[in-house]
């Protein structure tokens, strides 16, 4: 397989903006909500939009080993954010979570940046190598397209907020 | 630029792959729900079902012609699902939604399979030729990608109901 081949850079560029878009959308939203706008439902007994925020941050975390980019930062926040359903647990404070969001999502963009083409073909760290073999197409960038849709897929939620 | 360069190929797959996963989830929720339950609104004052549906359908009739593939089916739609607001229209039958979602998207299916990885490189009809000497990422793999994210996000929506 050609690593430098154009076309592939180049699908790997569009793929990458796209992720980017969804994520500096997702700024943009919660980072215009206060505190207290995050504490509303997107939907009469659904989730709060600082529920959807961590939740997010924490998906968004362990792709970072997922991409086996290396190991995550907030390993605890999945009891938080994603077992315990919301209103079970008492969550951060906002500022910590708008902290995270930054730091975490800085921190795969620059990740993401060193792979190569065919390194996004290869593997993802939740599959393993004897499935890969039968199941080539369970590799990182079917990760970051699952992710790039789940973050879309909630942003539609959150700007029933709006 | 090497057109079948396997890496290039491979990624392709995966963001074809990505997308119709998305239409086939979106097809089972709608699939799922009733006449009855598509006039259901996401939240209180937001938009039915039916109206996420056809506005669906809408888009990616429309995607057709973005992609340069010829022309769409359902030009008139637009009005319906798209300029105009919901319950400010009067809609088509669910049965005739249903009927243009499946073969929208059989057609774009097909069509998108036909494209080579260099050619999901090259110009969506949206932007001149001009336009896109200067700002190549504006592409087809762009619009694609752009089209899973919208999906995706309604379909976070229409989860509300269930």
């Amino acid at each position: 397989m050609a690593t430098n081949d154009a076309v592939a850079v180049g699908l790997v560029e569009g793929v990458l903006k796209s992720w980017q878009m969804g994520v500096d959308r997702g700024a943009k939203l919660f980072g215009r909500s206060g505190d207290e706008e995050l504490e509303r439902e997107i939907a009469p007994g659904k989730n709060r939009l600082i529920y959807i925020y961590g939740h997010l941050v924490a998906i968004h975390d362990s792709l970072y080993p997922t991409l086996r980019l290396g190991t995550r930062l907030h390993p605890d926040w999945d009891e938080l954010f994603l077992k315990g359903a919301d209103r079970t647990v008492s969550l951060p404070p906002a500022a910590e979570v708008r902290e995270a969001w930054n730091v975490v999502h800085e921190r795969l963009r620059v990740g993401m940046a060193g792979l190569s083409a065919e390194e996004w073909l290869e593997r993802h760290a939740l599959v393993s190598e004897e499935d890969f073999a039968k199941e080539p197409h369970r590799n990182r960038l079917a990760v970051l397209l699952s992710r790039s849709g789940h973050l879309a897929y909630h942003l539609g939620q959150v700007v029933l907020v709006k």
